[in-house]
C-alpha cells in the first residue's frame, strides 16, 4: 500500500502481477489471474477506471479533501449532493466504454458509507473508527488502490440469524482476538471484482441482534492476506474467452466478474478495523452501503446504451432500421433506459448531508432506481432480442467463418445488407447475445435483479420510507373526514417528504 | 393590472367578481363565475397558489431578479437548476393540497418560455420583443396575478397545415393589423384554468411553414378582452358540485378545469406582443414550453400521493390494511408515483443555461417524465380501484345517507370497521371515485395523458433525442468493428449525451 | 311466474311494469323504473337478451332437455363443453350490441351451479334439494324469466365471521323458521340488474363455519316479495341520463345496473329453498358460481370490442387511422381483448361433467380469464383515451351544441375531418368518455375489477389450483435430484393437470 | 422409407446411426452426430416424442383415416378441433418431460398445412399434388419417421424479392429442372431439430412475385440427400455438454438443436414435389402452416411448468417458499403460463374445417396464442431469476465440488436448508440458468421470440384479421350515428367474427 500511487490502466494491470493468490476456476487453479484467458477481460474493464480518470478528469477524478490532491472518484468521499451526481455520471460513461460491470462501485460505496457510519458510531460510543478509517483511506487514495466490498454471507438457512446457524462459520465471524487485531473466518459470496481488488472491505450483511456480537465486524483486508480463497464461478459463455478467436466471445475485451471468497482465520489488525461488536450500527452500515449502491446501478443506463446501440446496429444491417416497429422499440428501450437514469440522477441530487459531512443519496430514490433495475434490463434486452432476429442463437462459431470449405457458406449465406461485412453482422450478433444470454447476461440481468439487494429488499426499504400515515391524511382532509390533526411535513430530514419539500441550494 | 398586489387566495378570488366574461357553461351563460358551484371548486385550487406562497414561502415564492421583491413563484423566471428544481417541489405540495389541477403551470411555463425565445429571437432578428416582454413580467410579478397559457389550436384537419385549412380560424390567427397592434380571431381547445386567470398568453401550437405567417403570433390578453367567449366543458360528474351536498362531489372544495376559448377579433396592442410573423421560431417556442411543461407533470405526483393516501385510508377502514397483497400494492402505486418524480427532478437538475439566463428543462428527460405521465397515474388509479373494492361504484347519494328511513339501513349495512364512522367510509369512496372516474379523473388520467401533447408526441421528442448513432458506435467499438472514426460525446450541451457528461457545479 | 311466456324485449319490459317495488334513487322513492330516465337503459340491456334470441336463436337459445322446449340460453343449463362455449359466444354478441352490462349472467351462472351443488348435497346428505331446484327451474323455464343472483353480502368487519359480527344481520342470515318455510334478513350489495329480474336467487357469499348455520342459505325469492328494499348506486355521470338529450350520456339506449337489496324478515317457502342450513356445501356454491361467472366475463371483450371500434372511429374521424402509432394500438387492443376472449373459451372447452350432468368451466382457466379482466380493460381504456385526444373530457353539453348562438362556434371549432359531421365526432367521443369514465366505465373497469371476486381471490385460487408440488418434481426430475417418487399426473379430474391431459372427446 | 416402423425412442436413436451426413459443428466435422456431446442430448429429446406415444398413447398417437392404424400424433393430420386441441395437450406434456423443444412440431404442422393446401391447388390448377402428397404421407406414417420443416431462408437484403436479391441463391430455389425431378440450391436457416429427422419439406417463407416462380417449391428430401451440408450453431453454454460431469448443463439429457442448411444442386423426384412454380400458393402456404404452428408454441408452457417447478424447488430449498411474496411470484408465472395456454386452447378448439377435410386452428387466436409467447416467457424467465437468487450465476462448477480440497468449501458454504443437499441445490439452479441464459434459455426464449414469425409479424396478422370496420360499426350504432348499412357477422367463416359466433357441434 506504500509505494508510487497507480496512474494508468497499465500501471494497475502490473500491479496485480505477482501475488500469490488461492485462486481456482473450474477445478483448476490459477497461478496468474492477469494472463487468465477468462479472468482478464474483467481486469480490464478495471483498468478503464483509471484510464478514464486522465483522459476525462473531470468525470472520473476528484480533488480530496483529505490530502489536497486530485484522486480517482472511486475513492473520493462525496461531500455535496454534487459529487453523488458526479458518481452517477462517471458510472454511466464507464457502463458504456465497457459494457459490462468494472467493478469499482462496491468499494466506493463502502468507503462513503463508512466514513458516516464510523463517526456517527463514534460519537455514540465514543470509540475511535473515524480517524483510523480516515488514515486507511488516506493511504488508499494516494496509492489510488482498487477497494473491494465483501458483504454479502452465504447465510445457510435464511430462517435463522448468524448466531443460530447449525455451522457458526456461515457468517463471516470473529474467530478470536490479540491484543495487535482480530481473526476472521467465514465466506462471502457473489463478491464482484474481488481477485481484481487490491482490498477488501468486509462488512456484516444484515441487521444484527446482541447475540451476534462476533459478526458484527467491519475491516479492511488486503486481498492476498494469508488464509483467503478465491473460488470463481463459471459463468454463462464465459469459456469462449478461452476458446480463440475473439468474436464468440461477444465482447472480447471487457467482462465482469463474481468469485466466493474464503476466510480461514484471516487477522485484521487493530488499526484496520473499523467495527467491532457493536450490532446496533450493523443495520446502518448496511443501509446505507445500500443506499449508496443501489442508486449506483445508474452504471447499466451505460450498459444499456451500448445494448440499444447493437440492436439499432444489427437494425441497420439487416437493412430495416426505418420500419416504425423498429424506431418505436429503440425509443422505448431509451425511454426505460432512461427512467433508471432519471431515478439515479434524482436519488442523488435529493442527497443529504450526514453528520460527518458526506452526503448520502435519498433512499427513496436509490431504491425506486434500484427497483426498476431489476425489471427495465430484462425488458430492454427482450427488445433488443425482438429486432436482432433469431440469427443471434443460431450463428456457427468463428471458426467455420475462418473455415477454408466452410467459410465461404457462411459468408455466402449470412450476408444481409449488401455493403455490409458479413463479420461484421456477426460480431454485432455475438454482442448482443453476450449481452442477454452470455457473459455479461450475468451482469447486466442477474446481478441486475440480485446486486445491492433483490427486489423484494427494495419493496421492504419502499414500504419503510413511504410515510403512508402522512399520505392518508391527505386524502381524509380532501375527503373532509374530521381528522385529530393534520400531519404536518416534518422538519427531518429523514423522512422523505421533508426531503421532497426542502430547498433546494442555489447551484 | 395596476392596483396593489394580490396578497392571498382570499384577495385572489375577490380580483375574479365583477368582470363582464362571456362564459357558457352546460348551454347556459354564466353571470359570476366565482359564485357558480360548479366553477367555484377550480378557483379555490388556484387561491391555494397564493395561500402556498404565504405559508411556505421558501416553497412557493422567490426574489425576483427583475423587480427585487419576493414573488409567487409561478411568476418567476428559472435562473438555475435549484429553480427548475423548486418548481417541481412546489407543484408536487399542491397537487397533495388540493387533490387536482391547479392551473397555474402553463403560465408559468409560458413564461419561461418566452423569456429565452424572445431573447433569441432578437438576437436574431434585431426585433425588442424580449424588453417588452419583461416590461410585462414585473408588471405581472408585481401584482401577482394569474397568467394562463393558450396553446392548443382547434386543428381542424390534422393532416393539413393551418393555412391549408377550409377554415382559416382553426388556428388562432391575425386577421388585421393596425399601428397599435392586431387582432385575432379563431379558439383554443382545452384550455386549462383559463376563467380563473387574469391574463392569456397567446402562442402557436405547432411548427409552422412561411405561409403560415399570420398564424405565428404570441401576446398577452386579458381574461376580459373584448370578442372573448368561454365554453366550459362538461366533464365526468361535474354536476354533483351543483346537487347540494358535499360527500358525492368527492373532493368538494377542489377541482381543475378546461374550457374552449373563442376569439373573435381579439386586440393585441403592441406592447403585448411577443412573436408576429416570425415563423422559424414557432417551433421553439412550442418544444420549450412542452420542454417545461412535460416536467411539470411531476404535479401528479402530488394528487398521487392523495389517491395512494386515499386507498391506504379505505384498506384500513376495511380492515385489511395489513395483508400482504394489500401493503404490496401501495409500495407500487408508491413506486410508481416517486418513478414520476425521479424523472421531474432529474430533467431540472439536469437544465441547462439559454442565452437569456433562463433555465431550460432537461429536454430528454422532461419527455421520459411526461411519459410516463401517460402510463403510470392509469396503473395507480386501477390499483387504487382495487384496493377501494366495488363499494366506489355502488354507493347511493348522499341524499340517501341523510334520508329519515334509508338513512338508517346505509348507516347500517355500509358499516365496515366497527370503529369508524359510515360516513367516513363512503366519503373516502368518493374521494376515489372522483380521481379515478369522476371530475378529478379528467386532470389525473386523460389530461395526464394529453396534456403538455399525446404519448405520441414524447416519443418523437425521445426519438429525435436519443442519438442512436453514438450509442451504436458504442457497440460497434466493443464488437470489435471497425468503424470510421469513434464518434466521441460532443461538447455542445444542446445533445442530450453531452448534458449527461457535462461536470455538475458543486451546489 | 305462470302466465304465457315471455316471447321478445318488448314483453320483457311490460312484464316489469306495475310490480309494487321499494326503490330509492338519489334519495327519492322510485314509482315505476321502467319510466325512471336512469334506470331505462340498463332495462334495455336486458331486453336485448330476448330479442337476440329470437334474431340468432342458435346462439342466445338451447334446446332445455327438462321441458323439451327451445329456451333462452340464459335459462339453460349447460350439460356439454359447447353448451358451456356457447354461453362465453352470446355473452360477447350481446357486449357488442349493448356496449354495457346486460345482467343476466348472474343468474345463468347461478342456476348452473345450483344444478349440481343441489345434486351432489342430496347425494350426501339424502335431502331433496335437487328436485325442488328443477322444479322451479322447469317454470322459469317455461315462462322466460330473468333471474337475478343475489351473493354479495354487506359483509361489516372482513376480520370477523358472518356469526361473530356485532351486527347479525351484516350477511343475509334465517331469523326464524315456520313449517311452511323461513324468514330471512340482511342485505346484499352492488347487485347487477337486481331491479330489472323477476326473481332473485339468494345465495351465501363465503365459506363458512359451523356457527353460522343461520347463514347458510340459498333460495329464490320474487323481486318483488314483501320486505324488499333497493337503494340505487349513484353512479358515475348516470344523470346525464335525465338531462335531457341523448349525446352526452355516450350510450343513451343502454347501461348496467347495480342497487344494494335489503331485506326485512322476507319470507321464503319451502319449495324455493335450495340449501338450509348445510354450511360445509357453502363455499362449494360459492366456488362453483364463480367458476362459471369468472368466465362469464368474457362478455367484456364484446365490450370491449365497442371501445376498439370507438378508438378507430375517432382516429379515422381526426384522419389519423393510417398512422402507424394508430393502428399499432388497436392492434395491442384487440391482442388484449382476444386474450381475454381465448381464456374464457378455454375454460369452457376444459369443462367437467359433474355429477348431475351439469359442465362446470376449468376453474383455473376461468379464474385466468376473470384475473386478465381486472387488468387488461384498463390499458384498453388508456390506450381508447389516448387514441381519442383529450377532446373527449372537454366537450360541451348537447345543450351547447343546440344553442342559437354558441352552437355555430362548436359547429365550426370542433370540426375534424371536413366530411365528417361535427355532431358524429362529439357522439363518439361521448361514446369513449361514458365506456372509459362515465356510467359504462363502472361496469367496463370497476365491475371488471371486483364482479365475481376481486384479483387477489383469483390469486388465491390460482395458487391452490396450480399444483407447484407436481411442477417441482419435473424441475427435479430434469434436473437430475433424486426424489422419492416421481409424481405422476392423477385421473382425478378434480385436478387441473388431469384436466389438461385428458383426452377431448372428438367433436 | 421402406422398413420396419420405429417403435421406441431407442429404435429411434438407433434409426440415426450411420448416415453419411456432411454436419460442421465449432468448425470441426461430426462423423456420428448421436454420439458428440453436444448433439445428442437434442436427439434424446425427439426420442421422448415415441417414448410418451407408447407410455401414454391417448396423448399421443391417434388413429389415421388413411392408413387405419394408430400413429404417432406428430405425423397424423387433425380432422376435428378435438385432433387441434389434443396436439397441443401432447406438446404441454412433451415440454414438461423435456424442459426443452422437442423439434417435432415442425414437420406435424408443415404436414397439416400441405395437406389444404395441395388439396386447394390442385382444385384451382388441375394438378396431382395432394395424391403425391398423400402417398407420402402414408409411408412416412407407415414407417413413423421424423420429419423436419425446412422453411426459413437466410433472406440476404430484407428490401429485396428472393428474385431481386444479388445472389440468386439467398432463397431456395429450383437451379434446374429434368423429367424426373428438380434441383435445388439455397440455404435455410435456424432449422429446428434438422439433423435429427428422416425427411425435411422444404417450403418457401413468404409471399412470392410473378417472378420468383422458382422460389416457389415445396417438396421432401432425404436428410442424407447428396448436396446437403448441416452447420451447427454454437449456442449459449452448449459447449458444458461435453465438458465432463452432469451438473453443470443444467439439464444433461436434453437439449433443442438449430442449424443451418445449405442445399447444393439436391435432387428432389417428381413425386416429392408437392409445389412447383404456383407462387399465387406460397402465400397460402405460409399462412396455414404458421397458423398451425404459433398455436404450437404450447408447448412453451410446459416448458414453463419446468421452469415455475425449479424456482419453487430453489425457493423451497432456501427455506423461503412460504413468503407471500415467493408465494405471489408464483401466482403470476403460473397466470401468464396459463394465458399461453388458454389461447392456444382456444385457437385449437375455434378451428375451421378447411376443404381438404384438415381442420386449421383460428388464426386470431393462434397469433394472440404466440404473441404471447414473444413477451410472458421473458417475465416468467425473469421471475424465476428472482426467486433463484444470485447464486444461480456466480456457481462454481461441478469440478470443484468434486475436488479434494475445494470440495468441502462448496459442501460447507453454499449449503441452504440443512435438510437439503447443497448438489442438490446447485443442480436446480444450474436448471434455472440452463433455461434463462443457457443452452435451453436458446428455446425458450430467443426462439418464442422468432420462431414461428417474430412478434411484428404476429401483429400485421392480427391486424388483417381484427375487422375494424365491423367493430366501428357496432360503435356508431351505440353512438347514434346514422351509418350507411349496419354490417352484419359475415356467414364467410373466414373472417374471425363469423369463427366467433358460429355454432359449437356439440361434443
Amino acid at each position: 500500500m506504500s509505494g508510487r500511487p497507480i496512474r494508468s490502466g497499465a500501471e494497475y494491470i502490473e500491479s496485480l502481477r505477482g501475488r500469490n493468490l488461492k485462486v481456482y476456476l473450474m477445478g483448476e487453479p490459477v497461478s496468474e489471474p492477469v494472463d487468465h484467458p477468462i479472468i482478464r477481460p474483467s481486469i480490464n474493464a478495471v483498468a478503464e477506471t483509471y484510464d478514464l480518470a486522465n483522459s476525462n478528469p473531470e468525470l472520473a477524478s476528484a480533488m480530496s479533501p483529505l490530502t489536497g490532491e486530485r484522486i480517482n472518484r472511486f475513492l473520493h468521499i462525496a461531500t455535496s449532493p454534487a459529487d453523488l451526481v458526479m458518481q452517477n455520471k462517471m458510472q454511466r460513461r464507464l457502463g458504456q466504454l465497457t459494457g459490462t460491470c468494472f467493478q469499482r462501485c462496491v468499494g466506493m460505496d463502502a468507503l462513503n458509507a463508512l466514513h458516516s457510519v464510523t463517526f456517527d458510531l463514534d460519537r455514540n460510543n465514543g470509540t475511535g473508527y473515524h480517524d483510523r478509517f480516515k488514515d486507511f483511506l488516506v493511504r488508499v487514495q494516494h496509492s489510488n488502490l482498487v477497494i473491494g466490498g465483501a458483504m454479502t454471507d452465504v447465510k445457510g438457512d435464511r430462517s435463522k440469524s448468524p448466531s443460530q446457524q447449525a455451522d457458526p462459520d456461515l457468517f463471516v465471524r470473529v474467530t478470536r482476538r490479540t491484543p495487535e487485531g482480530i481473526f476472521i473466518s467465514g465466506a462471502k459470496a457473489h463478491q464482484t471484482g474481488c481477485l481484481n481488488s487490491h482490498w477488501l472491505i468486509v462488512m456484516p450483511t444484515m441487521r444484527l441482534e446482541a447475540a451476534d456480537k462476533d459478526y458484527a465486524i467491519a475491516g479492511a483486508v488486503p486481498v492476498d492476506a494469508g488464509g483467503i480463497a478465491y473460488i470463481c464461478g463459471w459463468q454463462s459463455c464465459d469459456t469462449r474467452s478461452a476458446e480463440g478467436g475473439e468474436i464468440d466471445a461477444g465482447n472480447a475485451r471487457f467482462a465482469g466478474q463474481e468469485a466466493m471468497i474464503v476466510f480461514e482465520d484471516v487477522f485484521v489488525p487493530n488499526e484496520h478495523i473499523f467495527m467491532d461488536g457493536e450490532v446496533e450500527f450493523a443495520s446502518t452500515l448496511v443501509e446505507r452501503f445500500t443506499c449508496y449502491h443501489r442508486r449506483s446501478y445508474v452504471c447499466k443506463t451505460g450498459v444499456g446504451d451500448v445494448l440499444i446501440g447493437a440492436a439499432a446496429t444489427i437494425a441497420d444491417y439487416n437493412g430495416v432500421e426505418r420500419a416504425s416497429h423498429v424506431r418505436d422499440k429503440l425509443v422505448e428501450m431509451t425511454h426505460l433506459n432512461e427512467t433508471i437514469y432519471g431515478a439515479g440522477i434524482a436519488a442523488s441530487h435529493q442527497g443529504m448531508e450526514m453528520k460527518s459531512g458526506a452526503f448520502l443519496p435519498d433512499e427513496m430514490l436509490a431504491n425506486v432506481c434500484k427497483h426498476h433495475v431489476t425489471r427495465l434490463p430484462y425488458e430492454i434486452g427482450r427488445l433488443a432480442q425482438d429486432l436482432a432476429g433469431g440469427l443471434m442463437v443460431t450463428l456457427p462459431s468463428e471458426r467455420e467463418l475462418r473455415h477454408e470449405t466452410i467459410g465461404p457458406m457462411i459468408e455466402k449465406y449470412l450476408k444481409g445488407r449488401a455493403d455490409i461485412p458479413t463479420e461484421d453482422r456477426i460480431r454485432i450478433l455475438r454482442l448482443v447475445e453476450n449481452m442477454t444470454l452470455g457473459r455479461n447476461a450475468v451482469g447486466y440481468l442477474t446481478e441486475s435483479m440480485h446486486g445491492a439487494g433483490s427486489p423484494q429488499a427494495q419493496r421492504i426499504q419502499i414500504a419503510r420510507a413511504m410515510q403512508i400515515e402522512f399520505k392518508k391524511e391527505l386524502a381524509k382532509t380532501l375527503a373532509g373526514i374530521n381528522s385529530a390533526s393534520r400531519q404536518e411535513i416534518a422538519d427531518d430530514l429523514s423522512t422523505y417528504m421533508a426531503r421532497v419539500f426542502a430547498p433546494v441550494q442555489r447551484n
